[in-house]
């Protein structure tokens, strides 16, 4: 943000209505968005319905790209599919769009965005003329936050991450599921699933997203494709497994790093106390580390449990990260880029 | 067991009351050991109530060192202090003692036995002169019916392991406070810890056991040390994050393994697939894979997710195992021990 004070935009959020759209809604009041007007768009069925927001009653309006294209900030929080048929030409009729799906993140043209380690390749923001930023994978925004900080200082030479992942992730249809069904299973009634391919109470299901030829999930891939984007760096061995547990809206990822330079966890743990987006949570003695109940509705991404690979000793560490999926995950960081531009 | 019918022994089950102890006497059953008599002990609080078993309707008996050396086999469901004070004196009045506790575990003089793995390493059993065998951590002997087969194909070069660890690694209790937390939680009442160090229900908890001074968990270091010492590989480099989730009773566990020799996921496959104690659950685009809800009652550990690792290419893999934790985790490995002295 520029020292005096920016001027208001116009902004609106397309999926209002979805768990990352009414996320977007709320941490735009809490963070003071200079917000001039506030356009909700959702889908037809939704439309004239009206809802409480920080910013006052609103009614929810039908989904128009010619609509959304007068706005100067428009934050996407819809399908991919959606976004790969509207977005370009939102950000054509002039808007900084920031989409949430999937849908841009790979392509060279389009800056895949985590501000407090790239906000760099954002490039220039020119206020009328439109551009268009993806917003990435929930997991990876997360991850990268204490990776960056760590890549800064010693350098990453592979990281390997193992998740534990909320049902926020599928939206709010997947936070339901998991409490409907879990309140079944206590009940003896029985236990069915829709959002999920399997039961989720009381059970993990290693699969987030759909396979790949090489055996991945596409949610795994992510991790890989993105966190090298992000981190830039493009050969950067990443691997993860991606793993869906009955939690409601915080992920939890395990992660061990190897170093290009020697390491040692108190070094780390400075490094990441300074580090922004991050706080750590690592007096494992005391019971401090980091865990979805705290990290729930947190800005920031708790880092904790560093301490030395008994893999690649003192080129490595192994941590562990907790973050709000909806939040650092999604509409936090959506808004920061939108911030970006002020 | 020999081809002809072995001769029925005595068992006694010592903590017959608690859960690992109540699927001993079940997994007896289950597999046909030939018990001449089976003896229940438990706390002094408990003796004098009958239990019903499939053999029968049982009195718990108070435990008592000299009652229990009577018997031809002694499997310890107590904790570690309770049978460093007692295993030595009842393996000295000739009985097979299987100790489920930590406390033999590291002892050069005492077998620790996975007997898929290394039943080489039981030694000379002779009927009337008495043994102590140690009975592996859960998180152990899960991961390490698919990690011996594939050492033995393929060389283990480092193995790093993330864990999803049901409540029953802390016994009844542990599972009994999930449900009715989960149920306090959903019905908006206050939710309280007693047996987990924070709230379990919609969360985890990123330690098992105390801290060790290298900021490993005593869990996560049972996980190196124990692999190492199955596998008969003294420095193996085994790194492991020990991490407890809202589920019943099957561990799951993330493994990335560097081989020494070239793997492909087929390969690994069509070994796995001949491995005894395991069953292979692979078949992604068909949503087949380890999870809790199968892997929950069955003696075989599901193995599953296998594909190429992305960090160390043909000479690695990552995998997902998931195994009943009173199961294969403790109660019928125990109970596989026995069966190699029959």
């Amino acid at each position: 943000m520029s020292a005096s004070s920016p001027s208001p935009r116009r902004v609106a959020i397309v999926g209002a209505t979805g768990a990352v759209g009414r996320e977007m809604v709320d941490v735009l009041h809490r963070r003071s968005f200079p917000v001039a007007e506030l356009g909700l768009f959702a889908s037809e069925r939704s439309a004239g319905r009206t809802v409480e927001t920080p910013f006052g009653e609103k009614t929810l309006v039908a989904f128009d790209v010619e609509k959304v294209k007068g706005y100067d900030i428009v934050l996407l929080a819809v399908s991919g599919d959606f976004a790969k048929e509207h977005a370009p030409a939102i950000a054509a009729g002039g808007a900084l769009v920031i989409d949430n799906s999937s849908a841009f993140r790979y392509d060279d043209n389009v800056p895949l965005i985590v501000p407090e380690i790239n906000a760099h390749a954002m490039g220039a923001i020119e206020q009328g003329k439109g551009k268009l930023i993806a917003n990435p994978n929930c997991t990876t925004a997360i991850a990268v936050v204490a990776l960056g900080p760590l890549h800064k200082a010693f350098g990453l030479k592979r990281v390997i991450v193992s998740t534990y992942q909320a049902t926020s992730g599928a939206g709010a249809e997947g936070m339901a599921e998991l409490e409907e069904q879990t309140r079944n299973q206590l009940d003896g009634k029985p236990v069915v699933n829709s959002v999920f391919r399997h039961p989720i109470p009381f059970n993990l299901i290693p699969q987030i997203d759909a396979f790949q030829e090489n055996g991945y999930t596409k949610e795994e891939m992510k991790v890989t494709w993105e966190t090298r984007k992000i981190l830039e760096i493009p050969d950067l061995p990443v691997s993860c497994t991606a793993v869906r547990i009955p939690t409601y809206r915080a992920h939890s990822e395990a992660i061990t790093v190897e170093t290009l330079s020697p390491v040692t966890p108190d070094a780390a743990r400075a490094v990441l106390a300074d580090a922004p987006g991050v706080v750590v949570k690592d007096v494992p003695a005391d019971g401090v580390y980091p865990m979805p109940l705290n990290a729930t509705g947190q800005f920031d991404v708790e880092v904790g449990r560093i301490r030395t690979s008994l893999i690649f000793g003192d080129h490595g560490l192994d941590l562990f990260v907790c973050g709000d999926q909806l939040l650092k995950g999604a509409a936090l960081n959506a808004v920061q880029i939108a911030e970006l531009s002020l």
